[in-house]
């Protein structure tokens, strides 16, 4: 018989990009502490450590940020076919589109051998997702699209194309801490998919297209954007209490943003972001969500189900209060998760490319030599 | 330390929709044989019976027949998106495209938890993956695309998509049988793919996209027009030995479509085909590339490492026979075989629906304890 089904004691890789200790809640990239990396990193030095298991000089530093920044617009073609979608069509759907349709427009798409092709496009692919999600808000709002600046890091130039507008340098600090948090993070669902593909000897985007499309679930990526619909529906500090006990009352106890697999006490962006949510709280004057999210997690850490279970907010969860206050769309949560978790992805499937096909197996427990019958006689 | 990294020791589900024993070369869909389906069942046949673990009786068969042929049609907005790709995209980062773009298009694709929704969208894609196949290849050409019609069967409207023109018997029962035999195959790489995707909760769309990322690879779907490359390559019967001499004296050993993770002994799948592939070269006269592939099997047979390592022709090996005297662009081949394994694909992805997030673990060989270093002291 099939376990749990979640693979959870297997052990699919040898990897040097992330450490997590889920038991202190301790997690690194290539040996930083994420606090360290969380204060004082930018997006792209996370995007060098994380390919080449150091931190750039200065002049490899800016040398990224540049390639980033001058391969970030995309072909007018996909803009085109971004303007031909339907109404309400969601944000990842959007986005995972246009990653795929990217392909073609790349000329290295199909060199599936080369890691160093494999780095550049990645490189590329940064660049451009950022785009094709500042685009997409634009586009979603009926507005024209704005082409990023070339002298801009990921961070500014995604504020800097969703408004038009100067990026102001508190959102660009916040989204960067954000982008850093959430860059990579050992096997989760979306890594290994990438994984899996890559170890079919498929493309970089068919990889990535396929972790936009794990991320999108609500037990994975989608967890932020489903958080914020709770802060939402609750709607003032006042009524988290109430609407606490009417969901527990109605059986139901899983609180989208708190519990971790991996993480059983402290999940350590968390308390990050929280930091990050409460300053932007105070100097936007927003400070009802960030309220509400407190007084949530405080509610569901006095309830006995919750402290039994070691079940504490996750990145998800302060990470919707942070992207609520930059003022992005519910919808757009996810996508942003996936503008920095490409990072994390790339490094992955470089590191899978030439590995060994991964095909576990499955327990059938279906019929056996059942008789052909003809239509009629059914 | 990760083993293999090929997680061939992990059960990952209980699963109900094929067997296969590698050891005696068998393979059964829901209990019955594949040689015996592969001679009596339709594609829509074996579609019901995976999703329903039984055979149609005649209304059934006629209702699902309708109801694929019906709702094949893909929207406008997808050609034009089909058509603004560059010259030389590859048709399986066009299929993924399209396929991603459909979700827009279908009024249920945000529904993550209905089981009978998400088989309602899979028999719809089903047809619509049949069009954008015809299509593409017609696009690819500079044609239009013809519309599917709604009295033909998949394999029917396949073969009159592509040439607009009343389809030909033999050439349907040929298509039939490859999508009979393609159709599902315990927990490969791109069906195990659709399921971890499926685990955090994603959406029907997202799981088929990603599993069309995985078939591309080389060691997956790739195979087949892999090998058929390798046979135009080879250009003659003649020329097999000494081809055969030359790879493997410059080390090589790996021929495309000979040698299976799963089967030891003989792919119940390559002899089926193999004898569809004499036959449509008798009938079409083309034995050249038939007798390539016979020849070349033998020599590879006669060869010890072949022989010690149990490496018999695969279903790709003789499929890519039987596509390609079809008329078949070869780059086309892998798309042919997602037609197929979107029955599969859907099956699994409708038995993972709900179930445990896949998450393997990582084994971290990276440093620890590094502390940060300030960008100009690098």
């Amino acid at each position: 018989m099939a376990d749990k089904g979640g693979l959870e004691e297997a052990v699919v890789a040898d990897i040097s990009t992330s450490y997590i200790d889920g038991s202190i809640g301790e997690l690194i990239y290539c040996g930083y502490a994420i606090e360290d990396l969380a204060e004082k990193a930018t997006f792209e030095e996370v995007l060098f450590l994380l390919f080449n298991n150091r931190l750039p000089n200065r002049a490899e530093y800016q040398e990224l940020r540049l390639t980033i920044a001058r391969n970030a617009a995309i072909p007018d073609e996909i803009i085109t076919m971004l303007q031909s979608l339907p109404p309400g069509t969601p944000a990842m759907a959007a986005l995972r589109t246009a990653v795929s349709m990217l392909s073609a427009f790349d000329s290295e798409a199909e060199n599936l051998t080369d890691k160093e092709a494999a780095k550049a496009k990645a490189i590329r692919l940064t660049g451009q997702i950022t785009t094709i999600c500042a685009a997409w808000m634009r586009i979603a709002k009926g507005e024209a699209p704005v082409q990023p600046r070339a002298d801009l890091s990921v961070a500014e130039n995604f504020v800097y194309m969703i408004s038009g507008e100067e990026p102001e340098a508190t959102a660009c600090a916040a989204l960067n801490v954000y982008l850093v948090l959430l860059a990579e993070h050992g096997m989760n669902a979306s890594t290994f998919t990438t994984r899996v593909v890559t170890a079919t000897g498929s493309d970089l985007h068919s990889a990535i297209v396929a972790g936009i499309g794990a991320l999108k679930g609500p037990s994975h990526g989608g967890a932020n954007s489903a958080a914020m619909n709770m802060f939402l529906e609750i709607g003032a500090v006042d009524n988290v209490e109430p609407w606490f006990d009417k969901y527990v009352k109605s059986g139901q106890r899983r609180i989208m943003g708190i519990g971790h697999r991996v993480y059983k006490s402290n999940d350590p962006r968390a308390g990050i972001l929280r930091r990050h949510a409460e300053a932007l709280a105070e100097s936007s004057g927003k400070r009802k969500w960030y309220d509400i999210a407190v007084k949530l997690a405080e509610t569901a850490r006095a309830d006995e189900y919750f402290i039994k279970r070691n079940l504490y907010p996750n990145v998800d969860y302060y990470s919707a209060i942070v992207l609520y206050t930059l003022d992005l769309a519910v919808d757009m949560f996810t996508p942003l998760f996936a503008m920095s978790r490409i990072a994390g992805w790339s490094a992955h499937v470089i590191a899978q490319m030439g590995g060994r096909l991964i095909r576990p197996k499955a327990n059938y427990v279906g019929p056996r030599g059942r008789m052909w019958t003809p239509i009629d006689e059914r």
